[in-house]
């Protein structure tokens, strides 16, 4: 297949300014791959894109592609590749430069130079085709619908937080908050080994989600901290500090606290001699590194459901829909918009 | 309850002189417990003991009660215990000083003063009734058998041993020996997430019942090395230098093997530069510190399955009978020995 | 030598109230040695409970002995204790209680029921005598004069610390505080091979004496944040949030923080997306665990200079102008009290 | 500058046959430097190749430019490339292929595509010019003469070493082996706050020099085994297996041993029960990762001393009389071989 010059793409303009037309793609390089986008999921930084033009520091100043969870399938591949076309991938969206210590150290995430489907000004891929570098699409195995492919970079997400987090087999793990990621979480965590994995959130069905999707036990905690001790991970997913000041003190001595959720500049109310007393570890964690290939294992291997998360699929000219679906309906955990499906439409009961 | 002065006890005299006989109790000091044993496991080292009066460096020099995987009811304690009788336990044979520098790290394991159950001239736990320290009792859950219970040590081995592998979620796991100790490691490094477990042996027997109860793939090695690469982590549990030295092929540059089954005094042929370019890691289990619980909650949780690996069970008179069987009958992964239930008589069909 | 039924001790009875006088010793049990102290550091906490009757959460409710940076010679031993009577010791003040999961782990200095000497309602070490655990006591070599002795446990908080935050050697290294134990992390820091170590201080005199201690540069942060990047480790030893705020700021991606400076309850301004954006480490440092052999060791080796942190002494009669006088004179770093010296009198010019 | 077509260097024939010739330069691709080279070590491997034509399992089999260890001056550069010509470097010589999981993971040493200057069949340093890439030269400081700077590239392979060994500051440290490499390792661990490094050799005259160089102190096994208990690491540098296992024997519980000198394919003798009783941690060094800047602060800051390791000098001429030097006269430690000095003769007396 010869690559194409442009693509249809869902271009945000401007706070819920989306249009889907015709865009430029860059030519296929060497060591490229053109993909021919399946699903993308719709994640809470898209949401924020499109609601206000701007997410965390990083602001939209001229028009975008958003979306960065993709799944597709090998059309095209640049010289000195190695990928047969025709075969299904998910994309790990965000590259580092490859060349700095801090990518030479393994942690490519932190890359100061990298950049990001979907992040402005990278176009993203709410496209019906992209072109990425070969080091960034992960082949899935047969068994794994491609639809669920989308899910995979959440759950990369969810499966560094995890490593981030040290779980070991047998531990304890709190996870503050019942969004997708927390649920994705709470499923990793427990396909590494944990024997508790308790979830917390301030709504009931969501809490019932997460007891239906992997959580040993679950507690709203609308009415107050969660009366726990001896936690040995907690994982923040809420982004909200309360959350995460009553978590921290649930922990063991030298227990070890992860931030998942978004986090605000600057925070109040650190409980910074508690944290001393029992020398709590507290980090975070940003996208992922290394972690495509567990993700896909642990799907493939059925260790951790996708298939639940997944609660609504639009068509790639219905993608402003997407983006809204979930603030008006907060059950939904993860919609998907389906450029690689020309017939569908909006499908609630998935 | 009053502590008895002495109890029935399956005592080694010498070389296949096993004598069921009456034998003094230390008397219940402070921080002491009386457990009324019910079920005790019967290891490889036991066996070594009953046929050869001696297991590895260690000698039997004066009669001594063998046994120490064992379970059990708490029917008194001695002053300053806050334990309840009627407290159904799990016994951790082995008790480190406390006090050196090994001790106080950590790694209670490896205390040069420590003692264990069953190990001459120390008695062990083939009795009707044996004192133990408070700490060395570990509660079992309601849900848990007590025959069962008796596997916890053996699960406990297991528990370390992929501890000090360091096993992931995601990892490829080779397990080289599917005996009992091969079947547990493959159980537990299951439920710390490795995505691949694959054990090797040279019984298609052994393989099958691998395969039953955790193993992802088996391989008989029979005819040859396993034809793997890319393997993270390795867990020798055969005894056999060649299974190490196979094994350690497999691994992944920086992979890392611990050797579990028991090991030789001086062994030859170590691929030292093998271990060289590729910078593997090469260390060893020795019994567990702090592993206990989380064995405790991998049977509880269902992760492992304990009574899988139970193949026979003997009474206390019949403890002779219990050494002998895994040596009649090689299909035998676990027999225990229940000095609890005094009618219990041999039963292969468990 | 009888142990004595009391000693000489300095007891505070309320905020600016400390009388010297006799005071009832405990009686030396199996295990216990009673050590003549030679002298004993003045510490920070010893300043708060002298000034207000209290120190972070613990507050002085009935009169007692200040004072936990103890070096003496050991007079007499209980029951069981092997180490000569002569023998020179520095005494490790805070004690766990060995028996429970932190403890038994090797994080002693994390167990909920310990105690430490000069920690009300708990006598300290600003007497004549005192009674300590065999295993609190630390022998000294023979070229450590005992007045500096008094400095190993400071000296231990330091290498706890420099231990927590991991410095590795080659590493850049910043230490926000110039204090007493902002010089000795600096000391240790470089000990351990930092090839850079940063000191910043608002007191030019402070840094003076730190570059002349180990730093390798210092900056006067009154005028502004520290203008730096690309730091592997930070250790803030100053207590004031802003310092940490700004050295969070100054750590290369992955860069770990550890707090040493007394922390107060709450902290409002943590930079959390700056946190996440880079997988900043965040914990701290309490107490010490295991750190009493490596503080010796590199005192004895001349790595650290711990004479060069000692500014003055005083009498044990003199304790209370030992607890103003750093008050009094902030170019004050260590001062100690001599309860072994009879004769000796304040001093400045040490 | 225009990059020259070709340079006089040191070309390997077969065993014994080193000729000085022109040999042809590839062109200076995009990224890639252009370095004038001043000197070059010669290490054990180009000794083993210029006696035998081959080293380990790498065979020589076309001519080849010898040499690895090598610093120069950067004289002309490729497209892309920020680094000023007149830049003072030492090389880095083997470089992975940046694009595996291993090299992604941050362990670019153990890549299995990687090349390495004078590893035939890629041609060496033992030349007037090189063509590296950027990533492979690293700056130095101005303080550091040229001449040393070609001895950072053994020093990295002691940083590497004492880094996997996990040396941490306050432990006692063996190294068996007094040759270039234990010499820089033994003063590698003392700047690392080793407080014991104890260097290990069956010649005292390299003993003597040890001791000059940074070892505590010294022992001849030429008798026997050291007689050491509670050793906390041992670095293997003598290539002698009967080292390390005598060497294994000195360490504590959970003691650590990493074999840096070049380790036979298979060697007998294995003590594996020992090593799992006290559950010792047994791997190796292969060539260095991220260890080149850690060298070169650690030089530039005094903390180890180049100079005193360097015991002849060469110029390109008399390549083979450098190769030769070290058999003829064992008390040499490195020396250089000088292509950036046309006026240099041997030179004994450095």
């Amino acid at each position: 297949m010869l690559a194409p010059e442009s693509t249809r793409a869902a271009v945000l303009h401007g706070p819920d300014d989306l249009r889907v037309e015709d865009r430029p793609l860059r030519p296929l390089g060497p060591g490229d791959v053109l993909v021919a986008v399946d699903a993308v999921g719709v994640c809470g930084s898209d949401m924020h894109y499109f609601a206000t033009g701007r997410n965390g520091q990083n602001v939209l100043r001229q028009p975008t592609v958003l979306g960065h969870e993709a799944s597709g399938t090998v059309v095209a591949t640049g010289s000195g590749v190695r990928l047969d076309t025709g075969t299904r991938v998910a994309v790990e969206p965000a590259v580092g430069c490859g060349d700095c210590d801090t990518c030479r150290s393994g942690r490519y995430n932190l890359c100061p130079d990298g950049t990001c489907f979907g992040s402005p000004p990278t176009d993203g891929t709410f496209a019906e085709y992209i072109v990425a570098t070969r080091r960034a699409v992960h082949p899935l195995p047969d068994t794994l619908p491609l639809e669920t492919g989308a899910l995979i970079e959440p759950l990369a997400v969810a499966v560094w937080a995890v490593r981030r987090a040290g779980v070991a087999f047998g531990d304890r793990v709190l996870i503050t908050g019942a969004g997708p990621i927390g649920i994705l979480v709470a499923q990793v965590a427990r396909a590494a080994g944990a024997t508790e994995v308790i979830v917390t959130d301030v709504h009931d069905a969501r809490l019932d989600r997460a007891r239906a999707l992997g959580a040993t036990d679950v507690l709203n905690t609308a009415d107050g901290a969660p009366q726990l001790t001896g936690i040995d991970r907690l994982l923040e997913c809420s982004g909200h500090p309360g959350a995460l000041w009553q978590g921290l003190r649930t922990l063991r001595p030298a227990g070890r606290a992860i931030v998942v959720g978004q986090a605000a500049p600057e925070v109040d109310g650190l409980p910074l001699a508690h944290l001393q007393r029992w020398e709590i570890e507290l980090s975070t964690a940003f996208r992922y590194a290394h972690a495509f290939p567990t993700a896909i294992a642990l799907a493939a291997d059925g260790r951790v459901d996708l298939g639940g998360v997944l609660t609504g699929r639009f068509a790639l000219d219905e993608a402003a829909d997407a983006l809204r679906a979930p603030v008006k309906d907060p059950t939904h955990l993860k919609v998907v918009v389906r450029p690689g499906d020309r017939s569908s439409r909006s499908d609630r009961s998935v």
